[in-house]
């Protein structure tokens, strides 16, 4: 048996899959499933790397964790002086998340590792398998804070003084797990990093293509806007004496809507997921409204020029609801484009195991694009069902779908690492 | 000293708001004031009614409360065999209230009773304070609730099944705090029902006028939507397949501010005071949203077509958001005009006390509206500062202002209720 033969265990796979998302299980009462509730730093997301560093010592790989609580799991190389090959993606999920999202990048870097450890194969360069913390940004609004200290975009200082909304910081929460490690950060680079990922998308599920060759990923802003009107009777204060923050937030809701279909801003995207009004009852005119906007645009120019159209839009609000707003930018990245050796080397495995691929964008953000800022990066998409309905409970890839994207990873890291005995 | 040269003690009066203004006070972060949160059947709103009841016993008063926690204080008549006349208001505040809201009516129909005891007044008449229970509607999610069970249009068993956001019900807290009482509902008709008000609105002040005439109450329609999309990740999801439960709530909001400044539908009022986001995470399309609309017009065949057309826009809605919406009437008041009688009553009494006065016609709902279905009823509107603004810690009106109102009620009541001896 060559290398060339070699496969992963899709039912191995599939098993670690499912064992992973029963940690953080919930009943969702909308769809009536099982979902997976793992926020980053939370007891289930500890419990989540519990299960998996295990797994990942059971492997023979050796565990090291940052300083912002980054896991790296080691298999050593034929040469350990050379730079590791690392693969990798991250278990935190948001509040009503299925069992595939970042899951899948790391249990198939697991995958990889026990694939070599059933046929005895040694390579030159050590394999790390690494699991970055607080991908989603759900609980700390910012997110890949974990694979951006990793990379040195954000420093460590600030990214343990951010808070959750109940005032709870990253330092805080690292401090009480303990998961505070001795590797320093921003992390010595790689070798080159390479992250399998399901698509959360509908491309290629529609084109039937069972590997998205992933060519980089989208820039994306996060705005937090808090807007400041004046409390008030909602049937004695005439319409023309209000100062309705709630309205000014819809105001905006709606233009960012039209500004997507407008198609002035190329592929944007736009989503304002959060809104909290004070005192959000129903006879008082709202006294404040916080909302964020989430932005996405593969092209850098076109989402700046949406961004200064926004908020000279945010000002005419201002004068039109006599409300003050306040922007903050709580996160921002710029687009990233993979390095093309890293894109054909996934477009070349695919082809060789004879699967059909495609290139494609990444709409969200992933590890991979900060890890990009390191060495070569690179990711490989694999199709969900239901349009690639994603953050949702409804998430799912079949377990042949996962297994073709694992496939791809083990032979692209052969090329990478090297095969030194086999 | 005849009865036309009687004035209430002001000063007495004031003092009196003030002192049932501590109960609940909070300090206000934003207008860095002290202001009310005195909720229906809350702690702090049965510390109130005890406040106020004791102060109702102290002045001879004979206090009984009906099914639905309705406090009637009686001061007997020369004949008890007569209907009373019935003075009153309400105690309970929204969430970010200020002193006079409701406290003014129940207060100045004390101070009524305790001018007629300086003076050794007797009336053939009894004449009974009432404090109705819940007519903000803030807590329990209908307005006016006790005097609308009072005059009989909600029915006991109804009212009593009614719960707040976490579920706790008002027959539970009837209940726990024992004021259910003996009276039957709906109550017999009085003979007359007065109420003397804080205008909560701009109107008066910018003319210089002491006294408002109320003419009747706006109709009152409360709805809330809840509106059901699809989760979905913000930045994968490509727009078209979007299910965008904000979106469609935010679409709505701004088509009724559109509706009320179109003119179309007479002097309407629309807010969207609560919103309630799910998942309400950044980077999540909200799966589903609530949001409540209050609706308010003086001219019931207005508030119908806006109502009519409302509902047609949200179906346009479901159609171009790819949502679906429930929508549920949570509180309907038809308008009400009051008796000729107490509006020309009202209108000389000011004119008799040398005070100017206008006609005008409430914004908000009273109970009023309510024990109008039972016996001839009015109200007497006094001025505040700062366009009137209500439903806030800035809500004022002067010592003046809040003596003038009651001193019309006082000889109101002298004619109502005939003074016997003096």
């Amino acid at each position: 048996m060559t290398t060339s033969d070699i496969r992963v265990d899709a039912d191995r796979l599939w098993r670690s899959l499912g064992e992973l998302g029963d940690v953080g299980a919930y009943s969702d009462e909308d769809t009536g499933l099982h979902g997976v509730r793992r926020l980053a730093l939370t007891d289930a997301d500890v419990a989540g790397r519990q299960l998996v560093t295990g797994w990942m010592r059971a492997a023979g790989l050796t565990v090291t964790t940052d300083r912002i609580g980054n896991i790296y799991a080691r298999r050593d190389g034929h040469d350990n002086t050379l730079a590791p090959v690392m693969v990798g993606s991250h278990i935190d999920t948001v509040a009503t998340a299925g069992r595939f999202d970042g899951c899948l990048g790391v249990l198939g870097g697991l995958e990889v590792v026990r694939t070599l450890n059933d046929h005895g194969i040694a390579t030159e360069r050590p394999i790390e398998v690494a699991v970055f913390t607080e991908e989603e940004g759900v609980r700390f609004g910012t997110d890949m804070l974990g694979s951006a200290v990793a990379a040195g975009r954000i420093d460590l200082a600030g990214a343990r003084q951010r808070t959750d909304p109940d005032g709870v910081s990253v330092g805080a929460e690292l401090d009480r797990h303990g998961l505070v490690g001795e590797v320093a950060v921003p992390i010595r680079a790689p070798f080159a990093y390479l992250e399998c990922h399901i698509e959360q998308g509908p491309i290629l599920a529609a084109g039937d293509t069972r590997i998205g060759v992933v060519q980089g990923v989208q820039a994306i802003t996060w705005l937090e806007l808090q807007i400041t009107g004046r409390a008030a009777h909602a049937g004695a204060t005439p319409h023309h004496l209000r100062r309705n923050a709630g309205l000014a937030a819809a105001l905006i809701t709606v233009r960012l809507n039209e500004m997507v279909e407008s198609g002035e801003y190329g592929a944007m995207l736009a989503t304002v997921g959060r809104q909290v009004n004070y005192p959000n009852l129903i006879n008082i005119v709202p006294e404040s409204t916080l909302i964020t906007i989430d932005l996405r645009n593969p092209d850098g120019g076109a989402m700046k020029r949406a961004q200064t159209d926004l908020a000279a839009y945010i000002a005419e609000v201002e004068q039109a609801a006599g409300v003050t707003i306040t922007a903050r930018t709580t996160a921002e990245t710029p687009p990233v484009v993979f390095a093309e050796q890293m894109r054909d080397l996934v477009e070349k495995h695919a082809a060789n195991l004879g699967m059909s691929s495609a290139p494609i964008t990444s709409g969200a953000g992933h590890d991979a694009g900060e890890i990009a800022a390191l060495c070569p990066a690179g990711m490989i998409f694999v199709p969900g069902l239901y349009d690639g309905i994603s953050h949702n409970p409804r998430e799912y890839s079949t377990p042949e779908a996962c297994a073709d994207g694992i496939d791809v990873l083990l032979h692209a890291v052969f090329e990478l690492a090297g095969v030194a005995s086999h």
